[in-house]
Protein backbone atom coordinates (compact mmCIF):
# COMPACT_ATOMS: atom_id res chain seq x y z
CA UNK A 1 0.00 0.00 0.00
CA UNK A 2 2.86 2.29 0.81
CA UNK A 3 4.46 1.30 -2.18
CA UNK A 4 1.26 2.18 -4.35
CA UNK A 5 0.91 5.68 -2.64
CA UNK A 6 4.57 6.14 -3.94
CA UNK A 7 4.10 5.42 -7.54
CA UNK A 8 0.57 7.43 -7.79
CA UNK A 9 3.02 10.43 -6.34
CA UNK A 10 5.49 9.74 -9.04
CA UNK A 11 2.83 9.23 -11.95
CA UNK A 12 1.21 12.79 -10.77
CA UNK A 13 4.56 14.22 -10.59
CA UNK A 14 5.12 13.01 -14.14
CA UNK A 15 2.49 14.84 -15.79
CA UNK A 16 3.55 17.71 -14.36
CA UNK A 17 7.28 17.69 -14.86
CA UNK A 18 8.63 20.00 -17.89
CA UNK A 19 12.25 19.26 -17.77
CA UNK A 20 12.39 16.50 -20.18
CA UNK A 21 14.95 14.50 -18.36
CA UNK A 22 13.51 14.65 -15.41
CA UNK A 23 9.97 13.77 -16.77
CA UNK A 24 11.54 10.47 -18.65
CA UNK A 25 13.11 9.25 -15.22
CA UNK A 26 9.67 9.23 -13.77
CA UNK A 27 8.24 7.22 -16.65
CA UNK A 28 10.96 4.89 -16.27
CA UNK A 29 10.27 5.08 -12.30
CA UNK A 30 6.26 4.76 -12.89
CA UNK A 31 5.84 2.50 -15.37
CA UNK A 32 6.99 -1.15 -16.63
CA UNK A 33 8.88 -0.89 -19.87
CA UNK A 34 5.53 -2.52 -21.66
CA UNK A 35 3.36 -0.13 -19.49
CA UNK A 36 0.34 1.83 -20.94
CA UNK A 37 -1.94 4.90 -20.24
CA UNK A 38 -4.71 5.20 -21.76
CA UNK A 39 -8.51 7.17 -21.74
CA UNK A 40 -10.93 8.56 -24.17
CA UNK A 41 -8.07 10.69 -25.84
CA UNK A 42 -4.93 9.82 -24.86
CA UNK A 43 -2.68 6.45 -25.33
CA UNK A 44 0.77 5.56 -24.94
CA UNK A 45 2.00 2.54 -24.54
CA UNK A 46 5.98 2.03 -23.19
CA UNK A 47 8.16 4.85 -21.50
CA UNK A 48 8.90 6.19 -25.04
CA UNK A 49 5.25 6.96 -25.80
CA UNK A 50 4.31 7.81 -22.87
CA UNK A 51 7.16 10.39 -22.48
CA UNK A 52 5.29 11.96 -25.70
CA UNK A 53 2.01 11.92 -24.75
CA UNK A 54 2.54 13.88 -21.90
CA UNK A 55 4.57 16.21 -23.89
CA UNK A 56 1.78 16.79 -26.36
CA UNK A 57 -0.67 17.16 -23.18
CA UNK A 58 1.50 19.74 -21.49
CA UNK A 59 1.74 21.89 -24.80
CA UNK A 60 -1.83 21.59 -25.14
CA UNK A 61 -2.06 22.73 -21.71
CA UNK A 62 0.44 25.37 -20.76
CA UNK A 63 0.36 26.07 -17.04
CA UNK A 64 -1.92 23.58 -15.93
CA UNK A 65 -0.84 21.24 -13.14
CA UNK A 66 -2.19 17.99 -12.21
CA UNK A 67 -3.13 17.53 -8.17
CA UNK A 68 -4.74 14.29 -6.57
CA UNK A 69 -7.96 15.54 -5.75
CA UNK A 70 -9.13 12.24 -3.45
CA UNK A 71 -7.79 9.39 -1.36
CA UNK A 72 -5.63 6.69 -3.19
CA UNK A 73 -8.08 3.41 -2.33
CA UNK A 74 -5.92 0.35 -2.89
CA UNK A 75 -6.61 -3.45 -2.97
CA UNK A 76 -4.95 -6.25 -4.26
CA UNK A 77 -2.26 -4.55 -6.46
CA UNK A 78 -5.22 -2.51 -8.12
CA UNK A 79 -6.22 1.86 -7.19
CA UNK A 80 -8.25 3.99 -8.53
CA UNK A 81 -7.84 7.65 -7.50
CA UNK A 82 -9.43 11.24 -8.99
CA UNK A 83 -7.37 14.11 -10.06
CA UNK A 84 -8.14 17.81 -11.07
CA UNK A 85 -6.39 20.21 -12.53
CA UNK A 86 -6.93 23.99 -13.94
CA UNK A 87 -9.46 26.15 -12.84
CA UNK A 88 -6.98 29.22 -12.03
CA UNK A 89 -6.62 32.45 -14.15
CA UNK A 90 -3.94 30.70 -15.89
CA UNK A 91 -5.31 27.51 -16.45
CA UNK A 92 -9.21 28.35 -16.70
CA UNK A 93 -10.28 25.31 -18.16
CA UNK A 94 -11.12 22.84 -15.65
CA UNK A 95 -10.52 19.01 -16.18
CA UNK A 96 -10.85 16.04 -13.43
CA UNK A 97 -10.91 12.59 -13.67
CA UNK A 98 -10.87 9.10 -12.44
CA UNK A 99 -7.80 6.88 -12.98
CA UNK A 100 -7.09 3.01 -12.46
CA UNK A 101 -4.18 1.72 -12.34
CA UNK A 102 -2.80 -2.17 -12.13
CA UNK A 103 0.23 -2.42 -10.14
CA UNK A 104 2.51 -5.06 -11.54
CA UNK A 105 4.95 -6.99 -9.25
CA UNK A 106 7.87 -5.16 -9.63
CA UNK A 107 6.09 -1.61 -8.02
CA UNK A 108 5.49 -0.23 -11.53
CA UNK A 109 2.34 0.61 -13.16
CA UNK A 110 1.31 -2.27 -15.24
CA UNK A 111 -1.48 0.08 -16.68
CA UNK A 112 -3.60 3.28 -16.20
CA UNK A 113 -7.33 3.51 -17.45
CA UNK A 114 -8.64 7.40 -17.30
CA UNK A 115 -11.92 8.36 -17.28
CA UNK A 116 -13.22 12.02 -17.41
CA UNK A 117 -14.91 13.48 -14.43
CA UNK A 118 -15.52 17.06 -15.29
CA UNK A 119 -14.48 19.27 -18.41
CA UNK A 120 -15.95 22.49 -18.13
CA UNK A 121 -15.22 25.92 -19.21
CA UNK A 122 -14.87 28.51 -16.04
CA UNK A 123 -17.48 30.75 -15.80
CA UNK B 1 -20.45 0.63 -26.38
CA UNK B 2 -24.40 -0.95 -27.21
CA UNK B 3 -22.77 -4.56 -26.74
CA UNK B 4 -20.41 -3.16 -23.21
CA UNK B 5 -24.29 -1.97 -21.96
CA UNK B 6 -25.44 -5.23 -22.54
CA UNK B 7 -22.87 -7.04 -20.84
CA UNK B 8 -23.23 -4.64 -17.65
CA UNK B 9 -26.89 -5.48 -17.64
CA UNK B 10 -26.24 -8.83 -17.70
CA UNK B 11 -23.52 -8.21 -14.85
CA UNK B 12 -26.05 -6.17 -12.81
CA UNK B 13 -28.27 -8.82 -12.97
CA UNK B 14 -25.93 -11.89 -12.35
CA UNK B 15 -25.60 -10.29 -8.79
CA UNK B 16 -29.75 -10.31 -8.74
CA UNK B 17 -30.69 -13.71 -9.77
CA UNK B 18 -31.51 -16.17 -6.67
CA UNK B 19 -32.78 -18.86 -9.44
CA UNK B 20 -29.43 -20.97 -9.42
CA UNK B 21 -29.48 -22.07 -13.09
CA UNK B 22 -30.50 -18.74 -14.22
CA UNK B 23 -27.25 -17.46 -12.19
CA UNK B 24 -24.84 -19.81 -13.49
CA UNK B 25 -26.14 -18.82 -17.47
CA UNK B 26 -26.03 -15.07 -16.86
CA UNK B 27 -22.50 -15.60 -15.47
CA UNK B 28 -21.37 -17.44 -18.39
CA UNK B 29 -22.99 -15.23 -20.87
CA UNK B 30 -21.63 -12.22 -19.02
CA UNK B 31 -17.74 -13.38 -18.01
CA UNK B 32 -14.83 -15.38 -20.28
CA UNK B 33 -14.05 -18.58 -19.09
CA UNK B 34 -11.11 -17.19 -17.75
CA UNK B 35 -13.06 -13.87 -16.17
CA UNK B 36 -12.18 -12.45 -13.07
CA UNK B 37 -13.98 -10.47 -10.20
CA UNK B 38 -12.53 -8.58 -7.22
CA UNK B 39 -12.51 -6.06 -4.87
CA UNK B 40 -11.50 -5.91 -1.32
CA UNK B 41 -13.37 -8.67 -0.30
CA UNK B 42 -14.11 -10.87 -2.61
CA UNK B 43 -12.61 -12.76 -5.27
CA UNK B 44 -13.69 -15.21 -8.55
CA UNK B 45 -11.98 -16.82 -10.65
CA UNK B 46 -13.79 -19.03 -13.54
CA UNK B 47 -17.83 -19.33 -14.27
CA UNK B 48 -17.86 -21.78 -11.18
CA UNK B 49 -15.74 -19.54 -8.63
CA UNK B 50 -17.49 -16.28 -9.69
CA UNK B 51 -20.84 -18.45 -9.06
CA UNK B 52 -20.29 -19.72 -5.41
CA UNK B 53 -18.95 -15.59 -4.57
CA UNK B 54 -22.32 -14.05 -6.32
CA UNK B 55 -24.35 -17.46 -4.23
CA UNK B 56 -22.71 -16.14 -0.72
CA UNK B 57 -23.34 -12.48 -1.29
CA UNK B 58 -26.90 -13.57 -1.45
CA UNK B 59 -26.94 -15.18 1.75
CA UNK B 60 -25.12 -12.88 2.97
CA UNK B 61 -26.84 -10.21 1.95
CA UNK B 62 -30.19 -11.97 1.54
CA UNK B 63 -33.57 -9.52 0.05
CA UNK B 64 -30.61 -6.85 -1.53
CA UNK B 65 -30.63 -5.79 -5.04
CA UNK B 66 -27.69 -4.54 -6.91
CA UNK B 67 -29.16 -1.51 -8.90
CA UNK B 68 -27.10 0.55 -11.91
CA UNK B 69 -26.65 4.49 -10.04
CA UNK B 70 -24.75 5.76 -12.73
CA UNK B 71 -24.65 5.70 -16.85
CA UNK B 72 -22.03 3.08 -17.88
CA UNK B 73 -18.82 5.10 -19.26
CA UNK B 74 -16.86 3.38 -21.84
CA UNK B 75 -13.68 3.76 -24.03
CA UNK B 76 -11.55 1.21 -25.79
CA UNK B 77 -12.80 -1.65 -24.29
CA UNK B 78 -12.76 -0.20 -20.80
CA UNK B 79 -16.18 0.94 -18.89
CA UNK B 80 -16.78 2.26 -15.05
CA UNK B 81 -20.26 2.84 -13.58
CA UNK B 82 -21.67 2.99 -10.23
CA UNK B 83 -24.32 0.45 -8.25
CA UNK B 84 -26.40 0.71 -5.33
CA UNK B 85 -27.90 -1.65 -3.39
CA UNK B 86 -30.11 -1.61 0.29
CA UNK B 87 -31.22 1.19 2.55
CA UNK B 88 -34.40 -0.22 2.63
CA UNK B 89 -36.71 -1.59 5.22
CA UNK B 90 -35.81 -5.18 4.29
CA UNK B 91 -32.13 -4.43 3.08
CA UNK B 92 -31.16 -1.39 5.65
CA UNK B 93 -27.24 -1.59 5.24
CA UNK B 94 -26.40 0.50 2.01
CA UNK B 95 -23.77 -0.73 0.50
CA UNK B 96 -21.98 1.42 -2.94
CA UNK B 97 -19.19 1.06 -5.07
CA UNK B 98 -17.89 1.58 -8.65
CA UNK B 99 -17.01 -1.35 -10.56
CA UNK B 100 -14.03 -0.84 -13.57
CA UNK B 101 -14.45 -3.55 -16.25
CA UNK B 102 -11.92 -5.09 -19.19
CA UNK B 103 -14.23 -6.44 -21.84
CA UNK B 104 -12.92 -9.39 -24.07
CA UNK B 105 -12.71 -9.42 -27.98
CA UNK B 106 -16.15 -11.60 -27.79
CA UNK B 107 -17.75 -8.65 -25.93
CA UNK B 108 -17.76 -10.85 -22.23
CA UNK B 109 -15.96 -9.71 -19.31
CA UNK B 110 -12.23 -10.25 -18.96
CA UNK B 111 -11.94 -8.32 -15.49
CA UNK B 112 -14.32 -6.76 -12.85
CA UNK B 113 -12.26 -4.75 -10.22
CA UNK B 114 -14.58 -3.41 -7.28
CA UNK B 115 -13.74 -0.52 -5.40
CA UNK B 116 -16.19 0.62 -2.46
CA UNK B 117 -17.81 3.93 -2.34
CA UNK B 118 -20.11 3.73 0.81
CA UNK B 119 -21.15 0.75 3.55
CA UNK B 120 -23.28 2.39 6.55
CA UNK B 121 -25.87 1.65 8.52
CA UNK B 122 -29.36 3.16 7.71
CA UNK B 123 -30.35 5.55 10.60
Amino acid sequence: MSNINEVVVRYVAAWNERDAKRRRDLIASTWREDGIYRDAHRHGEGHDAIDAMIDAAQRQFPGYRVALKSGIEAHNGYARFSWAAGGTPDAPLYLGGTDFVVVADDGRLESVIGFVDAAAAAG
